[in-house]
């Protein structure tokens, strides 16, 4: 495995017979889990994902992203939550959040419909001037406003560049397999499809088809990203909490959630990781916030973080405990420079590797987090690559469904995020919703 | 006024008499500010910079920005924490998240020294590349980890392709006025040099000389954005809370701290806002985040984070307040295409401006959220522009003040952040550090 869980920093937190009086339920998440007879079992294609993908899709991903790294400059790939925040994680994380600016054989990729933001929408317009476009759009229904809004957009811009036929080989859906007005149009306008699982959910569905054309696009060995998660499927069976590290951290946010910590901090040390956390955001808060209840998830990058939000975890507010993503081998290493000067007194670093500095101040930062009265679970990840990146996904995963049951709410569902879209449209004057309209408006006009 | 809080939202949180019972508290902090007589009353510099900045260093810092912009293709700016997140918000508030990839006749800029991470300092040495290089190294001692040694690199690059005279003509430090070891190196290198105040912290200087430069170089306006936090300073001393936006935006956090609400969420529409964002989570941070108290400051962009973050804010653990920037007028404006095959059923959105559409979601999640049991303060910013930003920034750090004060804590200090460095320092072996380091290594060995 490449990843490990260290919970040494836990030993004052939570003792070994909390363990024991939890692992019952762990139990009887991982039997409703493994079973199919909890909440949201419709929902379940992501757990055997790895073994079971559809392998002739995952050939014609590979043929598309070829084709794609052939025909173009930009790639616009447009969606909204889970269907966007999931490649472009995995794609700064394994190749940098400045990967549009770096020299490339690979396309700039650029994120377009989840906003609804004039300044953004024409900014990316901007930018794909001049150059050679192609467009991913990744919506089950179709019908979602903000990538239904871009999607209106860029396929105008396609057709009227490259007329209806051009834009057709430009064009790649991914949607639901034989339902809705997209799929149907799609088939009709002659544009490859690819699937969104009917059984599995937006913050899920980063291994399948949504994620996986544009993060293979950029030049990402997907293969071996969906090996990682096997490899983690394979390894997270045993219900015993000793045994199973991913069943262990599901076990540990429950036991301090019911200590009185409500906020989880995600702390790395790296800048590429920060989507990837952003991608972990979505994948817990929406699995567990509900019903009144939940961790809140947040998100710091170290060091940087230690001089903004620092103080405020070394001394603030207790109700927050951290987990650490310790990456160990990254891409590249780099020696400290001597300074015969000396200026900055930092002379006992010299030749030293920026890595072990980097390690002693995660170190560091963890028992002083510890003594200010935060637990710290240590997630120790042995390289970035992509075998790595597609065991944490799956990690994450597993042990949010585990989490969420052991709470006792359907990690798999999100009724929330309807509230403001029906809002929205009321507002909007969509047909339809009118009585709503009328109440609404009688509240905002004050 | 650019901005105006609405309180509409609260109502049903806060009643008259609450605001009536904790005036006189905030009348209290109005007056150990105004007289100088509060804890961190050193650091009140920040208060009357707007009107009493110096105008001779003003001058220099336009005039050093016009040299960097014909000297340079790149401008490397060097710092950590607070100097380092107030460039960055203002850049992209007013330029854009993605104003390295967008033409301009301004140089790039990248940030280093903020992280410890070889991947992201070599990734901008190899972005550095074939360009004209300058740097602007911010420290106010000079010895702090990550920009010292980031210092190291950049000086070592630019004496290596430029000479030492060269460097001399590219290198500018914003540093302590006279002492330290970085303005003793600087004075002797000849190079020029800008001021760190004495009474101005860290996350309270991105209107001195350690924002200004940057923001500058970019080619922003930094007159008008001193006009807008100096038209702020002068509308917000009254201290009736009727009368006062900003006091009562400290009072509403306070409120809602002692019902139990714990996490503020900033909230906000614009892609481009989000380093501003991860500026405000310092301030109020590392402000307030002390003592064991302190509400959690977190951030979400939506409409991308109602994906994600959407359900817990909706439904999840009610520990939660939203304070939503509501911004009128940016930069671009958009109409909706229509779509004659009405794919995505979105045709009475047809002809419809997006920033409409905007204004309708926020309004919509306001409501949804508010119905959900989430206090709602909207703060209605008119326009993206120097002048608006300059108040709001001066808005925040006067509220943070007052808000700290009330909170009876010293909104000015940030002695956690000391914690991990000298857990750091130990086990880097740096010298005197060496019975602490025997005891950490004990720790971690188990």
């Amino acid at each position: 495995m490449s990843i490990k869980l260290n919970t040494h920093y836990l030993e004052s937190f939570i003792q070994p017979h909390e363990f024991e009086r939890i692992a019952p339920e762990v139990r009887m998440a991982d039997d409703m889990l493994r079973s199919k007879t909890g909440a949201g079992n419709d929902f379940l294609g992501w757990v055997d994902l790895p073994d079971r993908y559809d392998r002739e899709e995952f050939a014609r991903i590979q043929a598309c992203a070829e084709k794609i790294r052939k025909t173009c400059q930009v790639l616009v790939v447009i969606g909204i939550g889970g269907s966007y925040l999931g490649a472009r994680a995995v794609i700064e994380f394994l190749k940098s959040p400045n990967y549009n600016l770096l020299p490339k054989e690979t396309p700039n990729i650029y994120f377009a419909g989840n906003s609804i933001s004039s300044d953004a929408l024409t900014e990316i317009l901007s930018l794909c001037e001049g150059k050679d476009v192609c467009v991913n759009v990744i919506s089950k229904s179709g019908t979602t406003t903000e990538p239904a809004v871009a999607f209106r957009v860029f396929r105008n811009l396609l057709e009227e560049k490259y007329g209806k036929e051009g834009a057709r080989e430009r064009i790649f859906v991914t949607t639901d397999r034989a339902r809705g007005t997209l799929k149907q149009f799609s088939t009709d306008a002659g544009y490859e499809t690819f699937v969104v699982p009917d059984d599995v959910g937006g913050r899920f569905s980063v291994l399948t088809a949504v994620g996986l054309l544009p993060i293979a696009a950029a030049g990402i060995d997907i293969l071996k990203l969906m090996e990682g998660a096997a490899a983690a499927s394979h390894a997270y069976t045993s219900t015993d909490l000793d045994r199973n590290d991913c069943y262990k951290y599901a076990a540990i946010r429950n036991l301090l959630y019911r200590k009185g910590k409500s906020v989880e901090i995600l702390a790395g040390y790296e800048p590429f990781a920060a989507m990837f956390h952003e991608w972990w955001k979505q994948l817990y808060g929406e699995s567990e916030g509900k019903d009144g209840k939940g961790v809140y998830p947040a998100s710091v990058i170290f060091s940087t973080d230690l001089h903004s939000l620092g103080q405020f975890i070394q001394d603030g507010n207790r109700i927050l405990f951290e987990t650490v993503i310790d990456i160990a081998d990254t891409h590249r290493r780099f020696a400290i420079p001597n300074d015969p000067a000396n200026i900055d007194g930092l002379n006992f670093l010299s030749g030293k590797e920026l890595d072990d500095v980097k390690k002693t101040a995660m170190l560091g930062t963890v028992l002083a987090h510890v003594d200010g009265g935060v637990p710290n679970t240590v997630i120790e990840v042995s390289e970035r690559s992509e075998f790595a990146l597609g065991e944490l996904i799956y990690f994450f995963e597993l042990a949010c469904a585990v989490s969420g049951y052991v709470l006792s709410v359907n990690p798999f569902d999100q009724p929330g995020v309807e509230s403001y879209k029906k809002n929205m449209f009321a507002l909007l004057g969509k047909p339809g919703y009118e009585s709503m309209r009328a109440e609404l408006a009688k509240r905002l006009n004050y």
